[in-house]
């Protein structure tokens, strides 16, 4: 695998390397466990790839307050991962690569970034639609992966792809989850023993929500309602939200029709957690855990 | 020269076309003129260069109450100019090939485009930064070229560039004027003919600027005046302004030191006009005239 810090060094390899093959690009923060693997799974399944990652702690998409200093930075690991997962190319950058200077142009992604994790962490979706422009403009992948974990970043880079006109192939993993479901999580590494249990609860929500769904439930309030129940049932206080949206463009609905999203943040311990499920919820029935897109 | 109104057909003859050739690229709004003559004469310069321009009169940069509707549509005069000129590719897109859906992801440029025309036209600089972001990813230009006229616009996208991570490499054209100074604009063409003779008072405003400037004066507001002073003795008298400032950065000044920019926005009968001079102010003297970058 070859490691590349500069923005430079790395377009020149690419710019040979890329020729006759199609660029398969994995963007994270590091840290990375099997949803990352997941990721890169599927750039690798892209014929003639040329499997490409990114590694970037980008401090624009971290609010005020957030854990942006005591974000995991395990860049050995990281690296041991990468080969294994068959990664040909690594970009590392310093933030000074990628904010040589103070940043007055910005990408931003508007109601789609108003509700949900937008409403709790100011400046968040346009700190990651700027930088994934970023990364799109110096990689210049074929193929893109994220993972539905973070849903909203998910629709948030298909609109950015779409309405900017990027030649990008969008592909998402699903979300890889512990035995218990827990999501796995580079934040879950913050997770003390006990918190580690209580942290189930957010899966254990979801599928709350999932049987509601599935006993005939259509009533959103309800449906979230369900799940916030087992959060608190677990002891968790502090629930940013556990909220029915649109899966198409998050708008707010009353009735569980189409396909939906259930999107839950809560606070266990110190730690902030996200999870969701997608379903699709027809007139015969309802299809759970579906792809965002 | 080929003309493609889609933007798959146009990136499937690109992406031959390119191989081993540079795309210098021109992106315009039609009712073309010399001004846009001397930007695809500087594409054309470029070595090994395949000559692209784009004809899109951009509904999302013009503010309600603007020229949208009237803004002088002459495809056909156009394509005769660009084959003179040696053009070999012609995007000219409809509103709906650019924007198919509610644009809701956006580029914007902070504090570039707050002053001068950004508080005379508001979303304006959003709605250039956002196209032009749109056919930097249809047309993928390897350089691309803009005029000074309009230099606000030129930072901006330079700002673009720049902080998003384009591989673009951009240049300049000088403004291009009628023998009385009058800077070609495709917005002449609304002059009636005393109100042609009265915008010839904006590059008059500019050169008795310039005269301030090389008998040494250096406060800002007392340069302003002078260029004012010729605007309204020529009857002009809705000036949306005539500032000084950083040629840089469009920072506000108080005195001329280094690159500056003198810039004029006016109302000639209901026609709004711009134009600009770019100096460079040394202990030494003041070279006017020079080139914005």
């Amino acid at each position: 695998m070859r490691v590349f810090h500069d923005i430079e060094s790395l377009r020149q390899h690419l710019a040979v390397e890329r020729r006759g093959r199609r660029v398969a690009f994995v963007p994270t923060m590091g840290a990375l466990h099997r949803g990352h693997g997941a990721c890169v799974a599927i750039a690798r399944d892209v014929p003639d790839a040329l499997v490409a990652a990114s590694i970037f702690v980008n401090p624009a998409q971290f609010a005020p307050g957030e854990d942006f200093q005591k974000y995991p930075r395990t860049l050995d690991a990281d690296m041991e991962h990468l080969r294994r997962w068959s990664c040909e190319v690594l970009f590392a950058p310093a933030p000074e690569v990628m904010y040589p200077e103070r940043q007055r142009v910005w990408v931003e992604a508007g109601d789609l970034s108003e509700p949900l994790d937008g409403r709790f962490r100011p400046g968040h979706f346009r700190g990651v639609a700027t930088v994934v422009a970023k990364l799109f403009h110096i990689v210049r992948p074929d193929v893109a992966v994220f993972g539905q974990k973070d849903a909203q970043q998910a629709l948030i880079i298909r609109a950015l792809v779409r309405q900017l006109a990027l030649d990008i192939e969008l592909r998402l993993a699903r979300t890889v989850r512990e035995a218990d479901g827990l999501a796995v999580s580079s934040r879950n590494a913050y997770l003390a023993a006990p918190e580690r249990l209580q942290a189930a609860a957010l899966f254990a929500a979801l599928d709350a929500a999932r049987r509601a769904l599935e006993s005939g439930e259509r009533n959103a309030r309800r449906i979230e309602a369900a799940a916030i129940d087992v959060l608190r049932g677990a002891g968790i206080e502090r629930i940013d939200y556990a909220e029915l949206r649109s899966a198409h463009d998050l708008s707010a609905l009353d009735a569980a029709k189409g396909r939906v999203i259930l999107a839950i943040a809560a606070h266990v311990g110190t730690t902030r957690l996200i999870d969701n499920m997608v379903f699709d919820v027809r007139d015969g029935g309802v299809h759970t855990d579906v792809t965002l897109y």
